[in-house]
């Protein structure tokens, strides 16, 4: 006898798709030391945290140097006043309302995404979108709610929703019965969206199957069209079917800083065996009360900052600036006659790869021969072959340079 | 068919320990608003941040303000400034050398001892010693890895190593086969110590057994005392059958602020259903990027603040200024005839409770009677019943006050 390893982590393909290529970045970097490599792959942000959100970062940090406003542990839900701030600027004006403590503050979507299939059943059947962010695939597979890969790519167990050019990107609905759905919109690696209508159609689905959806909202402050709804809840009955993400990550320039929330409605119900109905808000609340405690005081203060009216506008510069470069982006590479998607209301831009080249192909000849590092569409699933991902974070300058260096390039 | 939740959360008993003496002493509170409560139940700090931390933590927040020292996501397993400089200070003078690679930065010693079962068969046998810290419980019971809870409070299926008067704190080795212990010393809660000699009989038990030890050295700061351990990698051998937990919470007043880190060997190995060595290290890593993101890049400056000369002049300090409270504490309650233990290599006091009184019983009686809040040992676990614990980490003049409360009592 002796200690096991949880095997379901032997089911994982490979490493986490970002180690990966920051694994062939750093090869190429040390085999190509002069070359000035652009990163438009992982989804980091280039600004920095705007003015007033530093204000309010280092005014709480003073706050920790002071016996009589030093701050130990917090709620581990987080602080209500950050969660008062999200519920009346993120969500009033849409016209939802929320309670408090159906806002949990965490340090990370990518933590709460990943966690949360912790709370329920290991026979519940997953269904993602497919291209789609690995950390909801590889964490069902940790937990042991697939099987195996198969030869075409797929986790036995797992449903997929294929997202591709065939059906503009919209997923259809499962055509067998599922528990559990994550829907990301904008669309994180597609940068497309969905239509209120499109995401009711989901929304009335997990209704008539009693399912639970898990809305991956981090990319809403990009929304630039009417029609694309900003939170789940605004279709109705959303409340009792939907979970929703959000990040101060990409909205704020949080990628180092590290703040998030997950909206877990009170109205949200999944069942025990007997079929008796419990509160998932009880569940996730008792979750983080044991396995976390909280984010740092002053990250909170900081991201209540960009709220304010000024973190307002500035956050705004920031976003604009960075759909500019997604402009860029879209006007060069349409101008080459590739086949481009999303960027409009994401800051993400998803490439058809030309000459039916396959992913990492294209991913190597951009980083050889343009020295762009996007990300490879295939490390998102199946459905992603055959596409890349660039994202639109980088600099003007950078985002404008690799642009410049991709047209050269012949295909 | 519909959406199932994971009912191991149904075993669960009571409401997190800490949560369910918030409760009770916001009632309190409210019945009684002209109270002056003494908290000195939770392990929270009271003193700020030091100077040093200050200011790192605050010229690192500038760094984030400029667009060429902006930091965005960083590596999920932390810097390797602050990486290095822990190998440095807290490992290396003990005769310790480790890899930075084997160093895992995190947001809380309580994230990580409540994860670290995730990467581990469910069919593992786990050792707890009893009372213990819940956190340990609570998750492999959330996880699966118990029956439910049986008349003596005791979750079926889990292993219990009672640490009481009768075998001054010192567990025994458990008399059948286990493959995950936890072990956290200095002791929360009883505050108690193993010398090397005993820490060495379980490491030389996790060898002879192929299991491996979970040890928790968050109060390591606080020892006073030759023998006594500070890192179990001090123990011949313990790299092959030991993960270590620390954290900044504690030492350097770090609950509000969050940062802990997780040593994980590369020479520990755990096993496949082949009988295969695996790396655990590999595990946790793999673990760790996929669902965390990072610690906030200025709370790991802050952190590594702590290590400077300065930092840790002013540390030492603050861990002098709680021990005296400590000495304050036994003193008082010596003089009034009580038994108790703990709080010489540790901040925490563990009272036996006068006349056979249970622990609830007693919390209840220093709530009311002295507006003192302890923390009834029987939340910590079955043996925990008939203590109570209380900390060092109010102000000297709040651990007076309470004191002299408590000697007004009559029991």
């Amino acid at each position: 006898m002796a200690v096991k390893i949880n095997e379901n982590y032997l089911l994982l393909q490979n490493s986490y798709l970002f180690a990966e290529i920051a694994r062939r970045v750093e090869k190429f970097q040390e085999e190509n030391p002069d070359k000035d490599v652009i990163r438009m792959g992982i989804g980091d942000v280039t600004k920095p945290l705007s003015p007033t959100v530093i204000k309010a970062f280092k005014d709480a940090v003073d706050e920790m140097a002071n016996g009589n406003t030093f701050k130990g542990y917090g709620p581990e839900q987080g602080y209500s006043f950050l969660a008062e701030t999200i519920v009346k600027n993120d969500f009033n004006p849409l016209g939802i309302d929320l309670d408090l403590d159906e806002v949990f503050i965490s340090d990370g979507a990518k933590c709460d995404t990943g966690n949360i299939q912790e709370i329920f059943d290991l026979n519940n059947i997953v269904a993602v979108t497919d291209p789609v962010y690995p950390v909801y695939v590889d964490t069902n597979v940790m937990a042991g709610r697939t099987g195996p890969i198969n030869e075409e790519d797929r986790y036995e167990g797992l449903v997929y929703l294929p997202c591709v050019e065939e059906n503009d990107f919209v997923p259809e609905l499962p055509k067998t019965h599922t528990d559990l759905i994550y829907l990301c919109y904008p669309n994180n690696p597609t940068g497309t969206t969905l239509t209120k209508n499109q995401l009711a159609k989901f929304v009335k689905y997990a209704q008539d199957n009693h399912a639970i959806i898990l809305f991956d909202a981090a990319y809403e402050k990009f929304i630039t069209e009417e029609d694309v709804p900003h939170s789940i809840y605004e279709i109705e009955g959303a409340k009792e079917v939907a979970i929703e993400f959000r990040s101060f990550s990409k909205t704020a320039g949080f990628t180092g800083t590290r703040c998030a929330y997950t909206v877990v409605p009170k109205d949200l119900k999944a069942y025990d065996s007997d079929g008796k109905e419990q509160s998932v808000n009880a569940l996730w609340n008792r979750r983080q009360t044991t396995k976390f405690n909280g984010v740092s005081y002053p990250v909170q203060k900081a991201a209540e900052a960009t709220y304010s009216n000024e973190g307002k506008k500035e956050i705004e510069e920031n976003i604009a600036y960075y759909m500019k470069n997604s402009q860029v982006i879209r006007d060069s590479l349409t101008k080459l006659g590739l086949n481009i998607y999303g960027g409009i209301n994401s800051p993400y831009i998803w490439i058809k790869t030309p000459n039916n080249m396959d992913s990492w192909t294209f991913f190597d000849l951009l980083l050889n021969d343009a020295n762009v590092v996007g990300t490879p569409g295939a490390g998102f699933g199946p459905s992603g072959e055959g596409y890349l991902r660039l994202t639109a974070f980088n600099t003007l300058e950078n985002t404008k340079e690799a642009m410049d260096r991709i047209s050269e390039l012949s295909f």
